[in-house]
């Protein structure tokens, strides 16, 4: 029972969550990919697009052909044909002449330039009017110009975004790998919580984590499996951990908020077979009592009760947990960005542990300050 | 056909939006409501907690009878019960008494603050000593300090965050009422453009919008229903917007690259029945082909073909559609967050239109620049 009661940093903590490997991938169709982590760098297959491409409506010229013309003293070119949108236009251009084109139809042999339909007036059928001079590579995009046969154009760990799905697609990739979503079992307990749907007596309040924290699991790239409510009891906690830790990869259990209850969950989740304890308590505000245990091949998190602390144990821990289990950094808070401001105001903060402190970004005389939000620590409204 | 040609500032095409009315409501289970719009106030219906509350595990006091201790002047103070979690406790405190309580314990009558466990040092059965002063409140929640009754603690138009979830669980709402999702009906077109499974021969390229819409839609709160690629054919097309136009909110329409092609969305989207031209060509680069039609209660939005500045335009003027369906404010670029930096170089503009130009943020001596992107227009690699 000795490392019971050796509370470890937050980066302890961070260093043995950097040792986490990543679950299997899975295969998904494209249209089913966004929001899901690439699991494999991707490396264009070929050039894109692969061909010169008008990037305006207009006519496809030699550049040279233009040079010094201007709205008083335009030049006259010849006619040769209009690009098909999809296919290889049949003809080249020569000297002196051009080619209707339209916004991402193939240059002609011949051609380096675009000129936009509105600097050009057609004379007749045969002769087009120029009135603005063209330089070699105006309004084209070149054969490499989007990407280049062997560059790697996303990198694994990428949450997929629009684009990204757009350049998989531009790509032919209809099928995606990606990393397979953590199944996360959220137990609650606490012998003074009541479900949702119940009316709290005096002394009495409703399951908040379970909500919050399957919402947290899912913006986090998890499937949360809720397995609701069970009192300080030992031998319920057991058997509903026992449940969870055979189908989910990682376990929440927020609460034991009577005195005792935090060692009932380290005693709980130290009974699973196989169990190894990996941190029992963080020098950390808030989030102190947290609480490690690997059990086989799953992760048994123990999370505070206080609704407020348990949100912020979970980006701290659990979040970079999935992170990791999903191929991912697993920088504690890093899907919500960075931004450094002033203090509003002095802070007192105790030796030797980190704290996270809530606040309210607001603007000064062109300075950003961090307004410290002095809401008690159950108040969920400070969580803006 | 005399509205055709008359291009709208961006301005104008927002103060149209802003009249775009919500779709109706639906309950659904609060675990589902993540992500999701309320639709209506929530407003207290009760105080919250209800009853003051321990924020800490020790002992309840009266903060008088602590006054003036300290480590080396310690207090004593009578033990008369411990206070039950869940319950609430049926003995009452008199001066120099305390109780035993844990984290989220019910205060007993009498009680004002809380002196924390480590704090204390329990003699025997009766006495409890006391090393350090509390004032009247200390490590203790108001019966009101998480909510009071009839305050609105979340607005219509939120969308639902972990921490609003808990927020609704903690007022007991089991099922929420939240903005319908906008069903958006996703048409590709252009006869260079060939699905994502094909290999593209010269001049040709893989469909791409289909893909960066429908995860754009996802994001926007929309749900994506793909109606696949149509050639610039104007009978085809004209029966896939029908199509959209009978189960589906909004349908976008993107390409129509051949130089009659813009011509071509217009034409189809008039031909539906009860069609009204409101928005064709926006002073916006890009975008500029934006074309907005409402037909019964049906909007068609065409959008550019090219892949970057089809994502501009969605986030430009279809998001904010989708998000005025959802009951939302409809800022353009809204979800996105707002930074003012410096450009890193001049950029020429166009009078008389407004240019929405990607760039990449960099820090450089503490100021903050925006570089911008010279990818060509059609470079989805400058979309980061």
């Amino acid at each position: 029972m000795k490392p019971f009661f050796q509370v470890q940093t937050v980066a302890q903590v961070h260093a043995r969550l950097r040792a986490v490997s990543p679950l299997p991938n899975e295969q998904v169709d494209l249209l089913e990919a966004g929001g899901r982590t690439l699991a494999q760098d991707l490396i264009a297959p070929h050039d894109l697009p692969g061909f010169a491409r008008a990037c305006m409506d207009g006519y496809a010229v030699q550049a040279v052909d233009t040079f010094g013309v201007s709205e008083s003293l335009p030049g006259y070119l010849t006619l040769v044909g209009e690009v098909a949108m999809g296919q290889a236009p049949a003809f080249g251009l020569g000297p002196g002449q051009c080619a209707r084109i339209g916004t991402g139809g193939m240059l002609p042999q011949g051609a380096d330039a675009v000129v936009m339909v509105e600097h050009t007036r057609a004379l007749d059928q045969e002769t087009v009017e120029v009135s603005r001079a063209a330089a070699p590579g105006n309004h084209l995009l070149g054969p490499r110009d989007d990407a280049q046969a062997g560059q790697v154009l996303l990198a694994a760990g990428q949450v997929l975004r629009p684009q990204d799905l757009g350049l998989l697609a531009a790509l032919g990739q209809a099928r995606v790998a990606v990393a397979s979503r953590p199944r996360v079992g959220i137990i609650s307990t606490g012998d003074e919580v009541l479900p949702v749907e119940a009316c709290p007596g005096p002394g009495q309040v409703r399951d908040v984590n379970t909500y919050t924290l399957a919402q947290a699991v899912r913006e986090a790239g998890g499937q949360p499996m809720v397995l609701g409510l069970v009192g300080d009891d030992e031998a319920a906690l057991k058997a509903t951990v026992a449940d969870s830790l055979a189908t989910n990869q990682v376990t929440l259990l927020s609460g034991g908020s009577s005195m005792g209850g935090r060692d009932l969950t380290a005693q709980v989740f130290l009974s699973q077979p196989g169990a190894e304890l990996l941190v029992h308590g963080v020098a950390v505000a808030p989030g102190k009592p947290f609480i490690w245990v690997k059990a086989g091949q799953g992760h048994l998190l123990g999370l505070p009760g206080q609704v407020a602390s348990c949100l912020v144990a979970f980006h701290l821990f659990a979040e970079p947990l999935l992170e990791r289990l999903l191929g991912r950094a697993g920088e504690p808070f890093g899907r919500f960005g960075r931004q450094s401001a002033r203090l509003s105001r002095n802070l007192p903060s105790a030796p030797g542990r980190e704290e996270y402190v809530r606040v309210r970004l607001c603007a000064q005389n062109g300075t950003r300050l961090a307004e410290p939000l002095f809401g008690k620590a159950t108040a969920w409204c400070a969580c803006p």
